[in-house]
């Protein structure tokens, strides 16, 4: 299977890495909207300006795209699945109806199939999420994120007058994911679910206390929540909060009968958050390509994908060895 | 869908409890190899005597079958899925390509879809461990069962002369359940990962100790674990364990990198194993109605079944809601 990286941050290094765990796949090249004389890959992989894509129509089997999910996702995948199958993790849960259909549109016309919100959550979580829900009907799950450091958040308390750079780690709190285990069903508002706490680093002399209160008072992202804030310096924060840890939990307690109820769980701990959706991603494509070379084509999800198809193990290895 | 159930023991009830949960379904009828007059559904179900089940050729899209794994499933599967589309829970994971092979061959000559090996294990574990295997190739997986009742180690006790009833536990060592979580990726022998504990009601006059030396002296069984043997009275077996409580856990550690490692965990606890086994079953019916209705036949698994396939929702509302 021939891959194409397209954009080159975190996620797509995370992926790049990965390739080494699949041996089944090859890189093709990555492309870059940045100037590629000035982008190094990890891998010695080779680097082409993001223009020059469409002429590798044909040389890839699965262009797996490493945007962000804000701008640049709902432009770039419909118009990349016109001319490669394509991978996203498009994670604005909100916006996934509006995404899926266009990329379907775009795909089906075509003959590609594009695989969109790929990862784990969206993704592997969802899995979860499906699966809980068929097999306990009759039940509620619940989602805890974290230990992790949210790129959302950090980047938002970037943007405050005074604040050079900042990380936020989102923290399950224990006692919510424990009521939850035991299977009492809690209404659970955001602050009792989960922490925010932000490292900061400060401009000299800029007003910590105002950047504290602006940062406990932004609406949606913190306003909600018992938010820490912990100033650092620059140091510290290349020292202690270099790495890009996340994970969490899905967990759903139902019942079958009377006086009988279940719990059901799955959870994700993570040193590095994109080289494992790196590495989730890089199985999405493999399924991709086993469902276009079979003629299914347009927008599909995890959800549309037999498990056996994210392998590469044959179906009677899969059943000899994992069933 | 009409929905019909072969055997009527444990499991067979937890199916028929299920179906108040799965407004979709619904039930044709039970059929007994014992005398039908003599078996009372719990829900008014009509019960009917399995030499009939022919004649219902046509009127139940699924029949789910709730035999054992030891003699009753290598027959029936085959037999029936010539006649109807079935769902079974064979779990002798040695036997499973046997198994598949002959289902295969019986279901695809006549039209029908046949799913083996649901449940919980084989079936959500095994799913568990095939999405993580496809997320993180290069770890080790491990699995936990319990604590719960083992039918097949509770049985194996009630074989031994002086013993009346028995109840077996199998019990995670949470020393190694420790161990796993932490990425240390140990060998673990039997001995290291199960307790076995057994309750055991012995004839009058029976010789205690002879038959807590059988027990712990009884090969694949018990002599691989460290096993304790606790004499109860008949009224303390029917107050204490009537229940059939299980559950466990799959988790695998594996790496992307060098220094970044993952742990991914999926469990269950269940307060009773028939009727959560039933709860699966009763979605893997549907999803072999759906796929028979597309012209899939022969035998499949639950890795060639895509997600939504199980669930009664349309798929843009699983996109909606819980992707």
């Amino acid at each position: 299977m021939k891959i194409g990286i397209f954009g080159y941050g975190n996620l797509a290094r995370g992926v790049e890495k990965g390739l080494a765990k699949n041996p089944d796949m090859e890189l093709v090249g990555i492309f870059t909207r940045r100037d590629p004389a000035a982008v190094t890959s990890l891998t010695g992989a080779k680097v082409f300006p993001a223009g020059r894509v469409a002429e590798f129509a044909g040389k890839i089997d699965v262009l797996i795209l490493c945007g962000g999910s804000a701008t640049d996702l709902p432009e770039m995948t419909p118009a990349l699945a016109k001319i490669f199958n394509v991978v996203d993790s498009f994670d604005t849960h909100a916006n996934i109806p509006a995404h899926f259909e266009r990329v379907d549109a775009a795909a089906g016309e075509t003959g590609h199939t594009a695989l969109i919100s790929g990862g784990w959550d969206p993704g592997l979580f969802s899995l979860a999420r499906l699966y809980m829900n068929i097999a306990l009907p009759d039940g509620k799950d619940e989602t805890f994120w974290g230990r992790g450091v949210s790129q959302g958040h950090s980047d938002a308390i970037r943007r405050i007058p005074g604040v050079r750079d900042a990380r936020q780690y989102t923290v399950p709190i224990p006692e919510a994911v424990a009521r939850v285990k035991a299977g009492e069903m809690p209404e659970l508002t955001a602050r009792e679910k989960h922490l925010r706490e932000c490292y900061v680093v400060a401009e000299d002399g800029a007003d910590r206390a105002q950047i504290e209160k602006t940062i406990r008072e932004m609406p949606n992202y913190f306003a909600d929540y018992d938010t820490t804030v912990t100033f650092i310096t620059e140091e510290e924060l290349r020292r202690d909060h270099a790495g890009l840890p996340h994970g969490g939990e899905v967990i759903r307690t139902g019942v079958t009968s009377d006086g009988n109820s279940h719990v059901m769980s799955f959870s994700l701990k993570l040193d590095s958050n994109p080289e494992f959706t790196g590495s989730v991603l890089l199985a999405c494509a493999r399924a991709v390509a086993k469902n276009n070379a079979r003629g299914r084509c347009g927008c599909i999800t995890l959800f549309d994908v037999a498990p056996a198809d994210l392998s590469p193990l044959p179906p009677e290895e899969l059943r000899k060895h994992l069933l």
